[in-house]
């Protein structure tokens, strides 16, 4: 055992420490804004093992660069750049969703509500369906990829324009995916019970009640609407046209030969998966730095009761004034110092011990030993990060995944959940007070730490692994199941079912109708010898 | 990101190569015969990384010795051991079915055959059972285990008597399996969908036909036959017996913390997995060693044409001599020279080129460069070497899940069947001419290898890793879902589904009521004013 050991690590040290030989040209397709903070940890991870990197940006990109000293990009010009690009639509967002539910909610506001969502969704992916266009009647464009020859293509699938430009290339695809078109990645390409699977937007547990499960049940048939009248008709029509009838968009993305789902199950359900699926949740994440003199010194100050984070993300800048009142005069009250990114109107309130910053190196401050606990909307970026460094959570989810994300979390008792549209003073220092004093949170985000910490590889030294494999083999075709080119009725054995169900029906009329034969034979029989 | 690499390939580093700190006590639950060859691999590798091995065996035992340096054993003696322990029941087994197969089986002479397997199948679990029996009731072994305090069992789950110790012991599990009382290891953890994962027993590929699903549906139901009717029920009795009708034999089988299984997907069907399962398909794989002198003086003398190694496994030392002829036959007319392990009646028409022993060191050979082809029964063992070292293989099937691993060889180019029951000189001339003469064979065989090779971390590593970080963490609880414990009705939601169409059907009578008697309203306001 020791030689195999020896030769398998020095085999894995050479291949993992050295610059890369293959020195592999890799094209990405990346999402703006959070997604691309991390897509773009993977980039330069490449980058450092010796691959060239191509981006694909769209001109009116916030946070992708065109220059970067680790990637080349290739910049499109759409005809009409959405507002979706700017980073006020998501404040705007914001607070429409906290006004519509801090008024209650009536169904008209609710589905009116639902209905604004969906038509930005829509909207998203018509864009990216321009962006499509863009490339592919780009002959220029087109030929240079073509003669770059790249080895793969690395997609953010939450919007799939690389998986048809992939296809046209004939190139193999990895994934960098929770989202994708409308649900979790999973549900595109592994098998994913509802009786025990929370369906993306459904903030339960993976032990559900039979009500919950019937939820469940309409949330799903809810999100197959959204993905096959919302989403994937944006696609569907430029694969038809591109590729001809007899390419179905659905079973392009799922044929991707690898997916790097941004999932650890320290922080998610356990639940079925495939082989060509590998988890590299909290890929981002890296040992803390030390603070600035000037942060260092405030942290220092807080002494033994040490100090608490709050963020918000980076689409959330800050929140209404009516509710950053309500928690600035529950900070002033706890002995703790209070680092606060905040961007927005300055709550006149402020306690002396709240320190509030445009930018805040979260990383490193969470990794400091005497932070205590972190304010967060529930992001994975940030939750990742707590895990990393073991800091027990205050979740405050806003949109999107994040109560799904915080729910998860309160389930492995490292965190407690305010609701944001019903936050006041009282009950937002209660819930810091009771992470704070309940030596529990923070107890279990240890243990979840070690659990997280406890790979055979960190899980960006995985994606990479993967990614390079692609490479190497030009796919990975054996990991992949074409189950999903099978009719749903013949994947699900309704067919199957049927036949037998219609056979055993046969011999049941058959064998009822000799039956009754005989019993009619033997009743006449009997008859004309009464007579 | 190179920070990132070097920090976690240090921990790696750290991790594998120095002595375990931990020293964990590890108590294995083995199977004998080919099953404990691969087990005491693991357990060297246990012992070499500084844990103490604890191994249960039974007094009649033909394989795993009382005696060695790398384990401590519990030999329990059973008060009757059965002729299952003797290894001419393999032998009077391969004759049988050959037997059968041979005289072309009519359907009462395979009802017989099968009625004989599916005998001894339950008289394997009553032995076990007994097994049990004698460990349970025996109170000072009982209490020596429990002072021992080991920290994890480690259990060949084929036949699961470790897994009710494990129970009563209140100590974690950790299955090194490929087969689980009746089926493949995944049939009871991980969703199988019958139309596309070929059930135990059916030599099929994962594309199958119509027919080939209904087929498959059948065998689904006959091995939940004999799972539930001829094996559990063994268990189901003791388990009540011992740990009282709350527990379920069937949910302790499925609460292993974690399943390594014995599978690669270079060599299996891709399917659905769980987070819970590793994959070390040919962990027991290592470099060749340097040939005796004699035998690397025979191998030399092949000159260009190099050599053919015929080995059929640890059960079956021989062939009936009516095919042994047949095969000496073919091997007299090719220019390679053969190596074959036989122990059986000489075949008195054997070539000068063929050379007969009884044992010989397999791994060696089949990483000897002038090896052309494998001729072997299909065992995965001797697959993982053969795809390990990149040699294509003649497969002459035999019996349990033989045919079904030399199907997937096939499937992949790198294997050409014979069936041992027709086997004639001229066809088995052709089989091995073929995998010979048809460079397909060799390269694809050889990409396998590339692809098999290819992994983050040799397989027996992963094992060990897996292993220890049970004993680290007393469990792997976060990877483990629980939903095996849901009704199955619950499981796959047909409750919900129940309970939905009902509420339709409830709507559509309301709705069909109330038009009637709307209908009916106003027919009866009208007639009035007709008449």
């Amino acid at each position: 055992m020791g030689s195999i050991s020896g030769v398998s690590l020095l085999l894995l040290v050479v291949c993992l420490t050295s610059p890369n030989v293959l020195g592999g040209k890799i094209l990405v397709f990346p999402i703006d804004g959070s997604h691309w903070i991390n897509m773009d940890v993977m980039i330069q991870g490449l980058h450092a093992r010796g691959h060239e990197v191509t981006v694909v940006r769209t001109s009116t990109s916030w946070y992708i660069k065109e220059h970067a000293p680790h990637y080349r990009s290739i910049t499109v010009t759409l005809p009409e750049a959405m507002n979706m690009e700017d980073q006020d639509f998501f404040a705007t967002l914001l607070a429409n969703i906290l006004k519509t539910q801090r008024e209650g909610g009536s169904f008209i506001s609710t589905a009116k509500w639902y209905w604004q969502m969906l038509g930005a969704l829509s909207d998203i992916h018509q864009q990216a369906g321009q962006l499509v266009v863009e490339i592919f009647e780009n002959k220029t464009l087109m030929q240079k990829m073509r003669d770059t020859q790249f080895d793969v293509v690395l997609i953010d699938p939450g919007v799939p324009v690389g998986v048809l430009v992939a296809h046209e290339l004939k190139l193999p695809t990895v994934f960098n995916v929770r989202w994708i078109t409308s649900g979790e990645g999973h549900a595109v390409v592994a098998p994913s019970p509802i009786s025990y699977v929370p369906v993306a937007g459904h903030v339960v547990s993976d032990k559900m009640t039979f009500g919950q499960r019937v939820h469940n049940t309409f949330k799903y048939v809810f999100n197959m609407f959204i993905d096959r009248v919302i989403v994937c008709p944006h696609y569907d029509r430029l694969v038809d046209r591109y590729f001809g009838p007899d390419v179905n968009f659905y079973h392009l993305l799922q044929g991707a030969d690898i997916w790097l789902i941004r999932v650890d199950f320290v922080f998610e359900f356990p639940r079925p998966t495939m082989p060509n699926i590998a988890y590299i949740g909290g890929f981002q994440c890296k040992p803390s730095k030390p603070l600035s003199s000037e942060l260092q010194e405030f942290v220092e100050s807080s002494g033994e009761h040490g100090f608490i984070l709050m963020s918000l993300g980076t689409l959330v800048k800050s929140l209404p004034v009516e509710i950053t009142s309500e928690i600035a005069a529950a900070f002033a009250q706890i002995p703790q110092k209070v680092i606060w990114r905040h961007a927005g109107e300055r709550p006149n309130n402020l306690g002396n011990n709240t320190l509030l910053l445009n930018w805040l190196p979260q990383n490193d401050l969470l990794g400091h030993p005497k932070i205590k606990a972190f304010v967060a909307h529930g992001g994975t970026n940030g939750i990742y990060e707590s895990i990393y460094h073991g800091v027990p959570i205050v979740g405050m989810p806003l949109m999107f995944d994040q109560a799904e994300n915080v729910l998860r979390l309160e389930m492995r008792g490292v965190a407690k959940m305010v609701d944001v549209t019903k936050v006041t003073r009282q009950n937002f220092l209660e819930a810091i007070q009771e992470v704070l004093d309940n030596p529990s949170y923070r107890n279990n985000m240890k243990r979840l730490s070690a659990l997280h910490r406890d790979k055979p590889m960190h899980p960006l030294d995985t994606a990479l692994y993967w990614i390079e494999f692609v490479i190497r083999h030009k796919g990975a075709a054996h990991l992949r199941t074409e189950s999903y080119k099978m009719p749903w009725y013949a994947y699900h054995s309704v067919d199957v079912i049927c036949c037998l169900l219609a056979v055993l029906l046969m011999l049941i009329i058959i064998v009822a109708g000799l039956m009754r034969f005989l019993c009619f034979r033997l009743c006449r029989r009997r008859k004309p010898k009464q007579e």
